[in-house]
């Protein structure tokens, strides 16, 4: 991955601890690949019928981790309340697509995988939050 | 648009106002573009260095527009804390976005009417955010 | 939608046709929504299982609607082969996505929605590769 | 990144080569994220009017990056025309930017780097369809 390399020859310095910012953009990316795999994994499966709710939170999810990756990665006149609200809106999608992926963690190991993936991502996006409570105040 | 149509066929019924939702959903449609386009045509302005955090803002609102319209537009096993996170969130991104466009009203139509869009979105995902707390109490 | 409107006051006029970029833009947006929609409502069927090829057709073809949509929306020094090409892999997803929901037309509306508002969006793309073939020649 | 490792227990093989196609979907991740963060230093260095077309073609680009890593990353079901021509629109929006990136790369490092993604996304892009051609015949 290139985004701490890109980032430290950003223009703007970061606001907030860039190793914070850096692990959450790359967990961000990689929660969001791991949830649109898992949902495609569970189309795959026999018990299909018991993986919808498992479906709907990963593509949730994906699509936040997707949206917050971008927001996170933009470091030029940043509006603190745009990143925690969004920082916020992802930690939940994690964890709601962790919980249930952690229902089916037994019997499919890319359930395991995307649930150990969705809480480092909502704890990445923890730290940013607080991080951005320490700066803003 | 085609969303209240297909909406109005969806075998499961939406658990919340399906007017509030639909309007929300067709919101964050337009207001994504909308951004998108009003970035691009700031990237084109001679004062292009005084629109910076235009740009910036305009492209946070339409990530946030994109993830939102498409984790709203489930009916299908919904996890109301992620619905309710993700439309705040959506609404802050729409505020910073028209805060920044209204500074620049007054001599570019596109910010203008990028405000405007944005305005009316994060008054939908208000009232979004309002029916989901009815619905969960 | 305000894409039309905002279009118009663009600094920067479109190279190609603006109705058929505008058009274009706008069926494109309704596609993704659309798609998005479509596979949620086939998780919710009882005939889940024959349906699995049609909610990984319409994943697709909203992703690559929601990123046309994007390209297709910025007039600042574009690259037509980027455009042409991105229009192509959207009208190729819609293409695909209305194959497979007209299979389940007669029997999901959703689906009978879908597979018209796919082959319209098609169309709109097929207008802009023609529309910049004979701006590049 | 568990891109590889969720890959290897998805219940459907992949009808490609698994490695080209995993190196191509983290190569999309890796290059959407840093084509956002080159597209947001541009906004912040003194020679802003100079990096429009940079701006642009980066913005393309990750969008075009996101679509195809959530296209490429579906196993159930595929359509081949589909990520054929979704990765040439993807080798071709890196392709673009990269040749813009180049011009900028002796002044600005983030250009540098970007331009180095972008090229090796687009050869992972090729690598897939050279591999759908193989297999598709």
């Amino acid at each position: 991955m290139t985004v701490r390399e890109i980032m430290a020859v950003h223009p703007r310095p970061s606001s907030i601890d860039q190793d914070v910012l850096v692990r959450c953009i790359e967990e961000c990316l990689d929660c969001s690949a791991t949830c649109s795999i898992c949902a495609d994994a569970d189309l795959a499966e026999p018990d299909l019928p018991d993986l919808v709710k498992c479906i709907r939170l990963c593509l949730d999810c994906a699509d936040a981790c997707q949206a917050t990756g971008n927001i996170l990665a933009r470091l030029t006149e940043p509006d603190f309340d745009v990143l925690r609200t969004t920082a916020q809106a992802c930690a939940e999608a994690c964890r709601a697509s962790a919980d249930e992926c952690e229902r089916h963690a037994a019997h499919h190991e890319h359930c395991r995988i995307c649930e150990e993936v969705c809480r480092s991502c909502e704890s990445a996006c923890n730290e940013v939050i607080a991080a951005i409570s320490a700066h803003v105040g």
